[in-house]
């Protein structure tokens, strides 16, 4: 499924059209925000191409262009914490993806070992306290 | 409060440290994931540069940088749909910014006029359908 170029398509039909055309940027990536299905928890950020965005909708499970490894990376592939698609969502302007996912294997997200890359919730002077345990 | 250098901490510190180091890219920005504080429903992706970050830790009001129009953006100082933060998370290698906000004014997001900017969901051959109705 090719998408169509959003240069192509008026703010109008950008905005409130009915055709995915996903604006990726410069790289050719778009950001994804990825949230816990049920619990609506933020789990992580991340980056999707084209291919990307293509094999999750085409396969239910989330995969991501990893940026430091410069490849397709299928969340889970490696360990276990596969993320099922339950649905995705686009932005007003498209560019950027909400991703609904149902974790899978220990169900969390981050390598750290956490549930959710966002365990560290910052003061107002820049002091990070950890908010979650580990898995 | 100026940020430390992350390129200076160790993985170890990046990812388990109490200092805030945030990763600005090399337009100087970093991504935001907005979630409503008390429903956690997402609301839009966004960017900071330092100013906006320190700007909104000071005032407990989101501040961004708009991409589009190149200045620093008080969400909400046209529109009065002003973002108290509830909380600020960031993610473990600190490239990302979670902020947990309390809309006011009409309780919106979204220039488009719904409570989220994302009020589309794809199916898998990318056709958007509305799911939200608006404010």
């Amino acid at each position: 499924m090719p998408f169509p170029d959003p240069a192509s398509l008026s703010k109008t039909e950008l905005e409130t059209g009915s055709r995915l055309a996903p604006k990726f940027d410069a790289n050719g990536l778009i950001v994804v925000m990825t949230v816990h299905a049920d619990t609506g928890e933020a789990l992580m950020v991340a980056y999707m191409n084209a291919e990307a965005l293509q094999r999750t909708l085409a396969t239910g499970e989330a995969h991501y262009w990893s940026r430091s490894r410069q490849e397709l990376w299928h969340k889970g592939a490696t360990s276990g914490q596969v993320q099922k698609l339950v649905e995705l969502r686009v932005d007003c302007d498209q560019d950027a993806i909400l991703l609904r996912v149902m974790p899978q294997g220990d169900g969390g997200c981050c390598h750290v070992g956490y549930r959710s890359c966002f365990y560290r919730s910052a003061s107002t002077d820049g002091t990070l306290t950890t908010i979650d345990t580990k898995l």
